[in-house]
């Protein structure tokens, strides 16, 4: 095997069921293979591959292979046009047998103990050092849980693989962003009620210094960072609730006292709006922190899904996801969308370049 | 004076400080001449349009005229592109004197008293049937309570004037719409925290036939309605609130068995993706009805506020407002954006043509 030309993104490929193989393996089907490793089976990803074939997409000269050991680094050239592309495919110890042969389109424990696994596997892969940073495919939450997983989802589960034994978990905030717009959440799965209970200091604190580091990480020397109200009009002076006085207010303060270029609270209606980044209008910030998920997301998701990208901010490594699901009604058929997963590794590229 | 060629609009010219008058005064600078009355006072009006020629606008051949009757509707011709463009004003009755000499920028109780009145004038010749619909321009709160006045804004306003004496208040919902999307607010300007009280089925409900009812006015056959959630993933089956399940599922399940076209709760993230009409991109339905203030307002305003018209629902006539406020900043420039309002004169055009 030649040598290794830089260290690879290691890519999970989500459960198995789902269209997280068919959108890893659309990824090497243009004319440059990416500089990535995917952490699944080998055949389910040549399942993944004779589906895009067997729905008109074009697969010649692309070939899964099973990488035999870790300390031989792949060779990823950047191919010519005519070059055979080689998708490699690191087997984690210990995945189950037979996954190839389960249907697509539903919940597996078998499933979602494999996309576990991969999760795992990736996440030392970059932790170690190997690989420089990592890609998850989509995985389905009651799969994990049939599976005997304690962790409801991808975040929860790096969180603890990034946090050493007997330390508290290390803070993490979810960052959804699209070539227009990044936004980065206080909480995210609670409801509502719950959710606004999260504006705390503290929390509103942290998620805005998080931002900055991030931020910086991705080579913005002094980023702009605004943070959204709460309350309609960002309360309007107290008429219309308070956290923007008592919490959000004195957070913004507080990180701005450490140097972070930090404003608000602005009103939630409009920040987005100003913060939005496209040819004939330069967004005014680079990041909005939002008080709940539905207030960063809508305004993320409101163009499309398809460019948009989900980074784990907080992490002692990069991680990026596509902005969708397992879409098991899609799963099998080669008709999904690989774009989202293709700025996803972009992203991941991008913020690991240093 | 001509004989008249149909019902006018009229437009309230909102508070002389802000640029209402000028935002108003700027319709009539293009080839055809609005069919439509100001209510307002032809100094400030003559004013506005001075402040438009002095910005740089070309006003040849406008000429503010008073109406002296109201008996006698203006002529308001399709003018050929040589003719004079006669921008009418009825001077309602009270009228404080002195108003085209309140500086721009300011809030001034007389202003704030005198944009009252043109209101109230304006709901009045509505109800009345002379004129077929009315177009607020803004005006300003604080000076609203400046002048003494009881009601916080338009719509409070124009509820009560709508309202027979001794009955309770006609329910309104405030819509926000541009080409792309319309959404009808269940809450407008309260709390986070108390927008969520007031999702209770009957809000809901009501929401929900008010957005059919009008959009059954506005020519539609049979209105697809998306009903938002109010929580992450619209709760996730109880995960994360109960509020679908308890709340906003059953005021769906009473709006069906009235024959209304009602679906959801949907997750709050994609319902208004899934619902904007784009040229490559036809939306899957016709209004979203919105939990809270910012989750109708985000969407509606993140590709800009220049085309978007606020509707107050519920009323028992037409009334359309521009999407922006008195903008004291840019008041007395001739700089300020005339599109909103011209966007809700079409749609105050549209909603009172049948």
């Amino acid at each position: 095997m030649p040598e290794c030309t830089g260290r690879p993104l290691v890519i999970s490929m989500g459960d198995v069921c789902g269209i997280g193989p068919e959108v890893v393996a659309a990824q090497w089907l243009g004319a440059l293979p990416p500089q990535a490793v995917v952490v699944g089976s080998v055949a389910v990803m040549q399942r993944a591959l004779t589906t895009l074939v067997k729905a008109g997409h074009r697969a010649e000269g692309v070939e899964v292979q099973a990488l035999e050991a870790l300390k031989m680094q792949p060779h990823l050239p950047l191919a010519a046009p005519q070059q055979r592309s080689i998708l490699w495919v690191w087997e984690p110890p210990g995945l189950p047998d037979g996954l190839a042969h389960l249907p697509c389109g539903q919940i597996d424990a078998k499933a979602g103990a494999a996309a576990a696994l991969c999760v795992r596997e990736a996440a030392r892969l970059v932790l170690s050092g190997w690989a420089r940073a990592m890609v998850t495919a989509p995985l389905h939450k009651e799969a994990l849980a049939a599976a005997g997983e304690a962790f409801p989802g991808h975040t929860e589960l790096l969180q603890a693989l990034a946090t050493p034994p007997g330390q508290p978990l290390v803070p993490v905030r979810m960052m959804l962003a699209n070539p227009e717009l990044k936004t980065v959440l206080v909480s995210i799965h609670v409801s509502l009620r719950q959710a606004i209970e999260a504006v705390t200091l503290g929390n509103v604190l942290q998620t805005i210094r998080i931002t900055h580091h991030s931020l910086l990480r991705m080579g913005l020397s002094q980023p702009r960072i605004a943070v959204a109200g709460l309350n309609p009009h960002a309360g309007e002076g107290g008429l219309f609730g308070d956290e923007e006085l008592h919490t959000i207010g004195p957070a913004i303060q507080a990180a701005r006292a450490e140097g972070i270029d930090a404003s608000g609270p602005w009103a939630p209606d409009t920040v987005f709006m100003r913060a939005r980044h496209s040819a004939d209008h330069p967004g005014e910030f680079d990041a909005v922190v939002a008080m709940y998920h539905d207030q960063g997301l809508i305004p993320v998701k409101y163009l499309g899904v398809a460019d948009g990208v989900n980074v784990t901010l907080g992490l002692p490594f990069v991680r990026t996801s596509p902005d969708h699901g397992t879409a098991f009604d899609l799963a099998g058929t080669g008709r999904a969308d690989p774009s989202s997963l293709a700025q996803a590794m972009e992203m991941a590229l991008a913020l690991s370049a240093r």
